[in-house]
């Protein structure tokens, strides 16, 4: 029957996967959540010095792929049987992943680094190339520098699409690294895959006859090689010819190393194999959606569906999307990808690099135990942080910039600033972020096609829901009223949303992306409505001034040679002295 | 006998006040410092809450007369008991004392906020205006401007000595703000003197008929007028027409309520009364040279009498000091005095409003306990902080800006910088500020006049002796040899010095100051040579490029409206939000 029917969403994050299981009216009626048991594996951790001869490169972030498939298997029976649900009313499975985390596979869907799916480690495993690169690993920052200069000069078409700009976290950049870095790995890698496409690829690939699957079943999501692999529709992957001028190797994987279909969230990658529906408590047969970036996902968790609504998920990062029903391109806007969030519609994506990482970085600084008191600290200071203005490029500038060597700063210090001084200040730096971010989509950035309406904002993540202060103040920073979503794991529902629709109405689904997204995230939902958070009068017109303030210094850094010389220093990072 | 002579000099700190009892090859043979009980009176002390009703305004420093002739009591007499000496031996007193650290009394000398000089308290008491206000008060921003401005209007003589500027911290601006905050005070207020000047007024006054000493005996020191009240041997202080001219209160207290003579540090300013001699544990009749500023003393402490050697005290802020045959003004010092250190000689005082006070905002800013584990964390990060870059003016800028309201910063971030970059930064930072310090002494600062030499280099002061690395980042940030004077109380042994010089060769002490200084601190005396630090050659090329980049900020900061408006912003200070 339509109403028993139950769909879950599996949320793989950056520290954890949660499952939630949901029904048709957007009630979550489990959740569960299983941290990796590697976590990062980055320098100067235990694991990374246990697993590697070598030290790892500075600006390297790697998972362990065994870790994925051990807390899904956790996560989702714990969801499923812990509340005593009947697994065969589960019809509909998403997933959301980080992006773009990419890793080389064989043909079977085996990670190099691995012997086996159990976790045992491959002749390869010392090599911590073979090994899955996170999205924030930030070591093919050259790569990507390359990749943007040949596609300027060979004149690609999907270059303009992006921005001017292929991103240091992107696809062939981090693909490009293991070939300069490590040729055995690249040689080894028989299939190079986004790791939500893995997933998937696990969930409803039907083994052959020596019982493992094969990449003529891989289903790659449209999302994720929309946005992070330069793919359309019309065109695909980038040319042949132009990797191949970057790297002959790199030309030879976009031959032979990236085989599937690409298939978009919501829409069916194929129904859960048996080995995987024992994994995770379930039954075969399920419908399982294509990926879908974890953020993006906060999209339809966020109960949009339709043009207009600027959802921001505040996490460690932050990611701003906007629906569309044209794409235009727009300087600085790196991308707009056709079925990139829900069929049938454009989707904008903007990003800021550091958010809850910035506040993070201001809480470890300041040697911090927790956030409540720096929160409690800056509620108190007055707006303006007493005169100091952040920029809150700590990991680089998204949206606009697309510049990962553009760093932050504070200026305007005094003996008499405190920690809630920088972190107020980290605060309002971010909002100002995300103000520029959003002029840029409305005014089309300069660009040709001119912009697109952006007429309401709901905020979403783990910040939305931690930091009132931060809603207020990027409120205030906005001159507009926010609201904010309260859906505790906005991209988890929004997966199990992909899952219901992938499943589709005979199968007790939904039909179509809006009925869907209304029915369970929105109106008709039982969802809280969301929470207006108005602008608060008084530091309306201090941001308003702090925010030119804010710009002039973006506009120096971004500018160099048309600003001048002195302005051009700030904020851009110096090379290293080693 | 000569050989027996002994000489005490007593440092007015921040804090404290240190003894220092030497003989004539500078052996230091008993020392002692005490504190003082009321410490910093700034707002939300303890103490502030106690003695005034009202809320200490920001930015306001003050201190407790008594203490100063408390705590110069048990030091003294904890140095000269307390090593068994023969109080008959010491000759020679000199006094050194923060400045300007000023306060308003009665022509008998008491301090308007006491009743008696043992400490109970007057009827004033309750009003924070009738305290003696520490050097580091900053409330007086707005009457330093408004004094600078009538400078420039007027064309007074004395403005290009002090580089255009007068500043917050000086002697007119503080009583400028008494007379504007509260006129009760002002009317009740005989003399304003400096502090140190107050102190030896005590020292040497003879008292009259009433047992009370009179302010015809006032030895003003030429060191504090020159340096903190824009005074020449030539022209005197300040015309009473230019400060009638932006108060009349101000002008009568040109007219009336500063009497006494002037005299250079060395010189004899009297000697010890009976009263004063009782209390310290000495003998009546100690000649007592004339007060000097405490970074000044620190000059003949560091074995200088001649020109061409910088003399750097590095302490909570730092002193930088040249000694010259000829006075130039020079655009951006501040300033140049006459017998302002030693008879005979010009002096140039420069200085960075915060050094210590950097590493110690640091330090706070990441609540770290101590500066041992901060200091080895900047030790095993490369030269350069990884790319942060530091602007050292976290309480404005003194020379070359001479503007207190220009703010300090940090750019160049990114996640991945720790407590330990950002406290090498602040190092590097105030390098760079010394080495435009140096830059603007040698070559004159654009001015007319030309530069002055510098020649050679000899650090001194509390973060000389405790930061060898900051000294070989010094040495690193200029390309040159820099010296670490071994005194561990080089100011104090300055004081001496005076004293000695005071006292004269037919006392016991000496007859002129090359002699005094080479005999005591320098070449002939017992301390150990200075200490070499040379420039880590792998440092001196990213010095080389930070520094100029640093440079273009503060050229961005200085000149506004000669750079672009971006970078107008650049560490100048927002008004804060009200």
């Amino acid at each position: 029957m339509k109403s028993e029917s139950l769909f879950v969403g599996l949320d793989f994050g950056t520290e954890s996967v949660r499952a939630v299981v949901c029904d048709r009216s957007g009630r979550t009626v489990a959740t569960a959540e299983s941290e990796y048991a590697h976590g990062q594996i980055v320098p100067g951790t235990e694991t990374a010095s246990k697993l590697f001869r070598v030290e790892l490169p500075d600006r390297s972030a790697l998972q362990h792929p065994g870790d994925w498939l051990r807390a899904a298997s956790v996560a989702c029976r714990a969801a499923v049987c812990g509340a005593g649900l009947d697994p065969a009313r589960v019809v509909g499975l998403g997933v959301d992943f980080t992006s773009c985390t990419v890793l080389p596979c064989t043909t079977h869907g085996l990670p190099l680094c691995l012997s086996s799916l159990d976790g045992a480690l491959s002749k390869l495993a010392p090599h911590p190339h073979a090994w899955p690169k996170l999205w924030k690993h930030h070591g093919a920052a050259d790569q990507a520098r390359r990749l943007t200069e040949a596609a300027a000069d060979l004149g690609e078409p999907w270059l303009e699409r992006y921005g001017g700009s292929v991103g240091l976290e992107w696809f062939f950049p981090k693909i490009l690294e293991v070939i300069e870095a490590d040729p055995e790995v690249a040689d080894a890698a028989e299939v190079w895959i986004e790791a939500g496409d893995w997933f998937v690829w696990h969930l409803v690939g039907s083994p052959g006859a020596g019982g493992q699957i094969d990449s003529a079943s891989i289903p790659r999501s449209t999302c994720q090689a929309g946005y992070k692999a330069q793919w359309s529709p019309k065109t695909g992957f980038p040319a042949e010819d132009y990797l191949g001028h970057v790297h002959p190797a790199l030309g030879a994987v976009r031959k032979k190393k990236l085989p599937g279909r690409f298939v978009p969230p919501g829409r069916l990658a194929g129904t859960l194999s048996s080995a995987m529906a024992e994994k995770l408590g379930l039954h075969p047969g399920v419908a399982v959606s294509a990926a879908i970036i974890d953020a993006h996902a906060g999209v339809p968790g966020a109960g949009v569906a339709q043009p207009g609504t600027l959802v921001m998920v505040l996490g460690t990062s932050a990611c701003h999307m906007l629906l569309s029903e044209k794409g235009h391109d727009i300087p600085g806007i790196a991308g707009v990808v056709q079925d990139g969030i829900l069929p049938g519609l454009y989707a904008y994506e903007t990003g800021q690099a550091a958010v809850g990482d910035s506040f993070e970085f201001v809480r470890v600084l300041t040697g911090q135990d927790s956030f409540e008191k720096l929160e409690a600290a800056a509620e108190r200071i007055d707006a303006g942080s007493d005169g100091i203005i952040c920029m809150d490029w700590f990991a680089g500038c998204r949206t606009p910039l697309m510049d990962s060597s553009v760093s932050g700063g504070f200026i305007g210090l005094r003996l008499s600033h405190t920690p809630g001084h920088f972190y107020r200040a980290a605060m309002e730096g971010a909002a100002f972020g995300l103000r520029w971010i959003v002029e840029t989509l409305r005014t089309g950035g300069g660009g040709a096609w001119g912009g697109v309406p952006v007429e309401r904002f709901i905020a979403t993540g783990g910040i939305a829901r931690r930091s009132p202060l931060f809603l207020r103040i990027v409120a205030s920073a906005l001159g507009e009223r926010v609201y904010a979503h309260q859906a505790p794991h906005g991209p988890a529902l929004g997966a199990a949303i992909l899952g219901a629709l992938a499943a589709g109405a005979d199968r007790g689904g939904f039909a179509d992306p809006v009925s869907a997204v209304r029915s369970m995230a929105g109106e008709t939902s039982v969802l809280p409505a969301p929470v207006a958070v108005d602008p608060v009068p008084d530091w309306v017109p201090v941001y308003e001034r702090m925010y030119h303030v804010y710009r002039r210094m973006a506009q120096a850094t971004a500018r160099p040679e048309s600003a001048s010389r002195a302005a051009g220093a700030i904020g851009r990072r110096e090379a290293p002295a080693r």
